[in-house]
């Protein structure tokens, strides 16, 4: 087992068998010292996240298979933190995919004058941003994408489909919980002439209010996992 | 005649006819008395700009009628500095639809990490952005314009297809006169169930080089008319 790259918090190794193990780690993006997945410096460390970031995720992808969706998760060991998943080039140098079902956040920032904050997005909303820090993660359009030499026109329709198709999956299983799911982001990957959803799918991906209030990722993700 | 909008450039009026006719002022966007088409504010005024943004818009909209596209020109009268066009809605508060044959500017602001300055995009990259000087004319999507119910995807699959024609046309006629487009920026309406190009065609709403050096607006209306 070789380690391949470096995340931020995620150490990502080759696997003999041509799989890959992502070991999920216990640092965590944020500033001074606090939490904040929209953030993209390691500002902490708390003792468990990854773990408990790697559960959640196996919730989500185990869900996701049952449904007939096919994503890079293979398989998991808790007890080490990693996940064992199908190897995936990632498009360009990184590529956020937001679903959105209610307009807030930089949806707002952006188009505040059309729609207010909190509106239902009939159908969901999908858009796609360039990781890139210090260019503050442009929006980037499918035309973009095709024009960069990035991702095809066909590929973007695989990728729109699929994330909404996650999102709805994702979005009732936590309004089983009581939850309601705003907007939530997706990292995809090419492997074998598709697009699979990669990466993993944690409280920090996913803007989650209850009974009208905001609900952190911490006390999301005991909330999702019961504990 | 009726006036029903008093536009920053142009004041706009409604005809018997049915028809709406465009006064082109004098009035000019800028800052601190230098003429910017970028600009959003009107900063100068410069004597007889408005015609000559009638005439070269003339230029162009009687290449296009020539060439079958069809747009909300239907007569100009130079002498009074007035054009009569087709009626037409615009879309949302007022869409700005962008033609970029050379990558420069704030696709390279945004992308620069991607593609290097003056990079052709080979068949032309088309995208939109909203008219709002308050949040920087935001960049939005195809599915965003659907998303905020400002046009479906169809009338913008129309309005791609047609501003890439429009700015191969427009292009093409510029290199006769050793004039290399970079980007266009057009506008569209919708009448009767048609998306159609409205505005004007004029030097501020393009972006040329000659001999590889940038050309300014006023410099190009005059290369444009001959004058």
């Amino acid at each position: 087992m070789e380690k391949i790259y470096e995340g931020k918090t995620k150490t990502v190794y080759s696997l003999e068998n041509g799989n890959v193990l992502l070991k999920f780690k216990d640092d965590c993006t944020g500033k001074d010292g606090v939490f904040d997945p929209g953030e993209n410096t390691v500002g902490l460390t708390i003792e468990g996240i990854g773990k408990a970031n790697l559960e959640t995720s196996i919730h989500f992808f185990e869900i996701l298979k049952k449904e007939g969706v096919k994503t890079h998760y293979v398989s998991a060991d808790i007890d080490n933190a990693t996940m064992e998943v199908l190897p995936a080039k990632v498009f360009g140098k990184g590529l956020e995919v937001i679903c959105r079902l209610k307009a807030t956040g930089s949806f707002i920032r952006r188009y505040g004058d059309y729609i207010a904050d909190g509106t239902v997005l009939e159908g969901g909303y999908v858009e796609a941003t360039l990781k890139d820090d210090a260019k503050g993660d442009p929006l980037i359009t499918s035309e973009g994408l095709a024009a960069l030499g990035i991702m095809s026109q066909e590929m973007f329709n695989s990728m729109k489909e699929q994330t909404l198709k996650i999102t709805k999956i994702v979005a009732a299983d936590l309004a089983k919980m009581g939850l309601d799911l705003y907007d939530i982001k997706f990292e995809f990957g090419y492997n074998n002439d598709e697009v699979i959803l990669i990466d993993e799918i944690a409280s920090g991906n996913m803007r989650v209010y209850k009974d009208g209030k905001y609900v952190d990722p911490i006390t999301l993700t005991s909330i999702i996992l019961g504990k």
